[in-house]
C-alpha cells in the first residue's frame, strides 16, 4: 500500500443507534479462531508462529482466503502487514478507522493473544459489509506482522513500520543471523520499498484493538470487559554483578564476596520497591546467569535484568530510581560491584477518552459490566498511539495465563468481546469524525 | 602393585632428633614446581592438567624421570597412581608411612594445589635416600590419579581405588560418553586389575600430605604453617523451586508466584544460617538456574544447590536441617513449591592428634609458628582416613586463591613447608612405628 492520502471525508449521520441490532456470528468467530490455532501447534505444547516465519505467512494466507470467501479486500504491504477493507471503501480512502492485532505469536505461546483480536477485527469488517453498513469513518482491519519479535528480534515490526517508526528495520536478523530482508520477501513484503509501509501522518484517524488481558484482573472480578485507560512504559536494568569466585570450603564467610547473595539481595529489594513501598506497578527480575555457576565455587559474577513497569512516568522513574538506589546499597554492603545500565524504555500511553467512552457505551448497550484499566503488557496500540488516538478492550483470560499453552478465554466472553469491539467501532464514528 | 602383605616392622630406635639438621633442597623444590607448572599450561590461563588426561600422563613421566635420576624406584598401579620408594626397601614392605597428593588440575586450576604435596614427598624422600636415612617405618610417595574429578567425573578416583573405596569405578567415562577403561590404559594403569590397586587392609600405617591452605587465613595471621585438625564434611542440597511463569505486565505482585524470589530468598537464608546463627562453617549457593530466563516472565522454576560445610558431623546435620526449614519457610511465604533433596554427602574426618603433636614438633623445631585449623576443602586424606590415621600440613595461599590462575604461595613458605613435611616424617615415626 503506497502511501496514504489525507482525504478527509466530512462527518455524517450514522452509528450505534440506528445498528443497535447488529450482532457477530459468534459461531464463526469461534470456527476461526479454532481453525487459526491449529496453524504452527507446537508439538511440544502451545503455537509457535513467530512473527515472518513460514508460521506467520501460512496464517496470513488463512486470513487472506477467509477475506475473499467474505468480499473483503485484501493486501500485503511492504512490510508484511495485511490489510482489509470492504470492496466499495476506495483503497486511499483515509483517514480510516483502523482495527486489529496480530497474529504471530512467541515460541509455544497461546491461541489467543493477537489472533483474537484479529479475527473479531475481521468478522466485524464482515458484519459491516454484509449489512452494508455506511460509516462516516470507514474501517479498515490490520493483521501487524511480527509483533512478538521472537525469531527477528524487532518487536511491533509491522505497527512500527505502519506509522513510520521502524528506524533501520532491514538491519533486523535472526539468531542465526539471516536477515529479515529474506523473510520479507517470503512473507510477501518489498524490502526496497519497505519505508513505504509508513503512513501518510494523519491518514489513521483511530485505531482499537481487542486483546485478551492476559492478566487475572478481570476474572477474578467477574466481569467481561475490560476497558483500557493505559499501556504501561517499561524501564529494563541491566544489571552486572561482580564479586570474586572462591573456593566454597575454604574462604570464610566474611571474607567472601559473593556475587549470588549480592544478586538475591537485589531481587528481593527489587520486589519490596513494589510490595513494600508501591513505588511502581510491577517490579521483575526475569533473567539472572550466575558465572561460574558451580556448585563448590563462591558465584564470581552474576548477569540479570530487572524491569520495571508503570502507566504514569513518574513512576517508572521513581522505580527506576529505588532499583538503582538497592543496587547502591547491596553493592555496599557486600562489597560487590553492581553496574546498572537501562537497555530499554518504552514510554507509557493513554488510550483516548473518547473510545474509551465509546467502548463503555457498547458494553453498557450490550448489558455487559466492564473495568477501567491499564494494560501491563506490550500491545500494537502503543505504537500507533505515537501517531493517533487508540482505544482497547479487554477480556477476560482464564488464571491469567498468557503466552503460555494454558492461555484460553470462555466462548461466551470472546463473543462477548467481538460485539463490544463491533458496537466501538459503530460507537466511535462520531467522535473520531468530529476530529478529522 | 600386587596386594600388599601386612609385614609390620617393629619399632625401632631413630628418628627425629638424630636428623635435625636434615633440610630438603628449597632451590630443586622450587625448580621442579616451576618446571611441572610447563605441564598443561593453559593457553587461556591456569593449568589444565585433568585427571588422567594427557597432560596428565605427561607430568607422572616427567615424575617418573626425576625419580630415575634421583635413584629411586617407581611403579604405576592399576588405578593410574604412581608409587616412589626407595631402592632398598622391599618393593612389599608394609604398613608403609604414605606421603604424596595428587597432580591433577581443575580447567585452568593453580600450579600448586596437589603438585607442591607430590614434589614435595618426592623430595623428601630423596633427601632420606641421599642421606641413607634408616627408618622404622618405610616412606612411599604417591601421585594420587584424577584427585579433581574434572575429566573422568569421579573425584579422588586414585586414593579411592587404592583405599577399596572405589565401586563400580569401571563405569566412569567423560562427558562424551568415552569410557576411563580407555584413558586408563594409556595412563599406564590396567582395567582388568582395578580392583588390584587397593591395599590389604592395615598396609598403610599412616598418610602424610602437605597442601596450600587455598583459603586466607594463614596469609592473614602471618603463619607459616597449618595443621590440620580435620576435614569438613559436606552436604549438597539440590533444591527445585516451582513457581509459575507468567506475564510479567500482566501479573499483580500479589497474584504471582515467582520462582526467581523464592530462590533469592533461599539464597539469603541459607547464608544467614552461618553468618547469623552460626550453625555450621560454611553455606554456599554456587549454583542457580532460572526457567525460561527471559526478561519480561516471571520465573516458573529454579534448580539450585546449597552446600553446607563443617568439620563437626553434628554441625553438618544442623546446617542441613537449618537450610530445609529455611526452604520450607520460603515455600509457605512465596506459594512456590519447593523440593529439597541431598545428593551428595561426604564425611567430616579428623587427623589423628600424634600426627598433629609430629607436624607441631617438626613446626617447632625449624622455628615456624603454626596454627591448628580445619581444612574446608576435600582431599585424597580424607578418603586414606577410611582406612589408615592422617595428618596435613597447610602453606598460607595468597589472597586465599585456589583452583584458578591466580593461585600462589611464596617461595619461602613453600620451602618451608616441604622442611615441615621432612620432618614430620621423621617425628612420626616413632608413633607410627608404636601403633604396628
Amino acid at each position: 500500500m503506497a502511501k496514504r492520502n489525507l482525504q478527509a471525508r466530512g462527518p455524517v449521520d450514522g452509528g450505534t443507534r440506528s445498528h443497535s441490532g447488529l450482532r457477530i456470528d459468534g459461531a464463526r468467530l469461534l470456527g476461526r479462531l479454532d481453525e487459526l490455532s491449529k496453524i504452527g501447534a507446537d508439538p511440544a505444547g502451545g503455537i509457535t508462529r513467530l512473527g515472518l516465519s513460514d508460521q506467520e505467512n501460512v496464517a496470513m494466507a488463512y486470513l487472506r482466503d477467509l477475506c475473499a470467501e467474505a468480499g473483503l479486500k485484501t493486501e500485503t504491504d511492504p512490510a508484511g502487514n495485511l490489510l482489509v477493507h470492504r470492496p466499495r471503501t476506495r483503497r486511499d480512502a483515509a483517514p480510516v478507522l483502523l482495527v486489529g492485532s496480530h497474529v504471530d505469536t512467541v515460541v509455544q505461546g497461546g491461541w489467543l493473544d493477537g489472533a483474537y483480536g484479529v479475527i473479531a477485527a475481521l468478522e466485524v469488517l464482515q458484519v459491516l459489509h454484509e449489512h452494508d453498513v455506511d460509516l462516516p469513518v470507514e474501517v479498515v482491519a490490520v493483521a501487524f506482522a511480527n509483533e512478538e519479535g521472537a525469531l527477528i528480534q524487532t518487536p511491533f515490526w509491522g505497527s512500527r513500520a505502519l506509522c513510520g517508526s521502524l528506524e533501520d528495520g532491514l538491519a533486523a536478523e535472526d539468531r542465526t543471523g539471516r536477515p529479515v530482508s529474506e523473510y520479507l520477501v517470503q512473507a510477501g513484503g518489498s524490502p526496497e520499498h519497505l519505508a513505504d509501509a509508513a503512513w501518510t501522518p494523519g491518514s489513521i484517524a483511530a485505531y482499537l484493538e481487542l486483546h485478551i488481558e492476559q492478566g487475572p484482573t478481570l476474572e477474578r472480578l467477574g466481569l467481561p470487559i475490560g476497558v483500557v485507560d493505559g499501556i504501561v512504559g517499561r524501564t529494563i536494568l541491566d544489571i552486572d554483578v561482580v564479586g570474586e569466585a572462591q573456593h566454597a570450603g575454604t574462604t570464610p564467610m566474611p571474607d567472601r564476596r559473593d556475587a549470588m547473595v549480592a544478586a538475591a539481595g537485589i531481587v528481593l529489594a527489587a520486589e519490596r520497591v513494589v510490595t513494600e513501598h508501591a513505588v511502581c506497578a510491577t517490579a521483575t527480575t526475569g533473567y539472572l546467569e550466575a558465572h561460574p555457576n558451580v556448585t563448590n565455587t563462591i558465584t564470581g559474577n552474576v548477569r540479570m535484568s530487572v524491569e520495571v513497569r508503570d502507566t504514569d512516568p513518574a513512576n517508572l522513574v521513581r522505580g527506576e530510581a529505588a532499583v538503582r538506589e538497592e543496587c547502591s546499597r547491596v553493592a555496599a554492603a557486600s562489597g560487590c560491584d553492581v553496574d546498572v545500565r537501562a537497555s530499554m524504555r518504552s514510554q507509557a500511553v493513554s488510550t483516548a477518552p473518547e473510545l474509551r467512552d465509546a467502548i463503555r457505551g457498547a458494553a453498557d448497550a450490550l448489558g455487559l459490566p466492564h473495568l477501567t484499566m491499564p494494560s501491563g503488557a506490550g500491545h500494537d496500540a502503543q505504537i500507533v498511539a505515537l501517531v493517533a488516538p487508540i482505544g482497547m478492550i479487554f477480556v477476560p483470560s482464564k488464571r491469567g495465563i498468557s503466552h503460555a499453552p494454558g492461555e484460553d478465554t470462555a466462548p461466551d466472553d470472546l463473543v462477548h468481546g467481538a460485539n463490544v469491539l463491533l458496537h466501538s467501532v459503530l460507537g466511535a464514528q462520531a467522535p473520531v469524525a468530529a476530529w478529522l
